[in-house]
């Protein structure tokens, strides 16, 4: 049996996937979902596509179906490394999906520079002060605060694994959006792509989705047209409807 | 007759105000109206306000029915300073308004630091460069190419008279954002709102407005609900409608 103590089995949304999910530990949201929507993907074989901050392997199993190139799963919780490892067992997506748990702050010392041509990633979002309420679980609070990393390391580390061109797609929340985009500039990395996730009509944005491209010229960004995920009677839209039904 | 030659008198939307303009040199657009209904206001007498890129004074004049704080309109083209002035008169608004035809990189020499509480601005939009193509009109030329200033350039002015917590109000292009941000950081003025212009639903945005607060926490930025221009069979919004109408 693939389930431990604990887990269950989840339909990862309608895209024909399994998960393995567990209330012990942080399971996959909207966010996930919609970064995998987001993201650049490579369509050819020879594509090396990093998924940093893995999780349980959501937004890497998602990516899967869109994509015929190699994808990294990084995770540096062993607990979520596990499940994520045996969801791609599940999906038989093991040839195409590599799973390895690590600190992504280390990956410099595994891989050449310019490795990758796409890098993705669903970071903690919150900052870790004297004044932060963290879960007294600690896996959650691991996946929610910036324990063991942050979107500006990401994007440091992206600045040496992607190859000049490769793209970094992240999801943030709005307050972060103007160190975001300083610490690409800064790297490098101009944004080209940049998509609200609002939670109704008429209400400000909760959610960001950039894309950014590694050597590329800082001018060009695109706004794309926004997502809404309700509607004013609180159902989903149709929008976040046919996003989740793949 | 307030008017000169080839001049015409034209009411600023409904907002009961005459402007102006002419077809020799620039007329106000969608950008200003929006930038004036965007743009942070002090609502007491003491307060400062700077236009810089004033134009014929179409944002001064909209922003004068908003606030009680005087205002004053930076223009560096002589013809424009000249309508402008003849504007402010005709709307009987020369008490609050001041009129001044000036290099905007040269108001350091004219006004101590931190005088402004804010400062707007509907700058240039498009680089100069070897292969841009600039109108043959020279007043147009310098309204829309970014030969006498750029956002740039506007943001380190603001950041030398904006007050501590005083607002810098800008309208540009998305393809710009990038820049305006990473340089509004390095000159410690932290993105507050941010609202995206679309022309209409599912398309991309074509116009940013975007609201700084000098010596502001990095952190806290709002992404407003999106204006959408037109309804889909082309007529103005009832979102565009109702600014319009103040």
């Amino acid at each position: 049996m693939i389930l431990k103590e604990n887990e269950r089995l989840d339909l990862l949304n309608f895209h024909g996937l399994n998960i393995i999910q567990s209330n012990e530990v942080f399971s996959y949201s909207i966010d996930a979902v919609l970064l995998a929507h987001f993201c650049y993907v490579n369509k050819n074989k020879d594509g090396n596509i990093f998924d940093l901050c893995a999780g349980n392997g959501a937004v890497g199993l998602l990516l899967s179906q869109r994509t015929q190139a190699h994808i990294t799963l990084v995770e540096i919780q062993e607990k979520l490394y596990d499940m994520a490892k045996r969801s791609v067992m599940l999906n038989n997506k093991q040839e195409q999906i590599d799973v390895i748990c690590q600190d992504l702050n280390q990956l410099k010392t595994l891989y050449p520079p310019s490795f990758c041509d796409v890098i993705c990633c669903n970071p903690p979002y919150f900052k870790v002060t004297a004044h932060s309420k963290q879960n007294p679980n600690r896996h959650l609070a691991i996946a929610r605060h910036e324990i063991f990393a942050n979107v500006e390391q990401v994007i440091a580390q992206s600045h040496y694994l992607l190859k000049n061109k490769g793209h970094l797609c992240l999801v943030h929340r709005p307050d972060r959006l103007t160190s975001i985009i300083a610490t690409m500039a800064q790297y490098n990395i101009a944004p080209k792509r940049l998509q609200f996730v609002h939670p109704k009509k008429n209400s400000e944005a909760n959610m960001i989705l950039i894309d950014g491209v590694h050597g590329g010229k800082m001018e060009g960004l695109k706004i794309l047209s926004p997502i809404y995920v309700h509607n004013d009677d609180g159902s989903y839209s149709k929008q976040i409807q046919e996003i989740f039904h793949g």
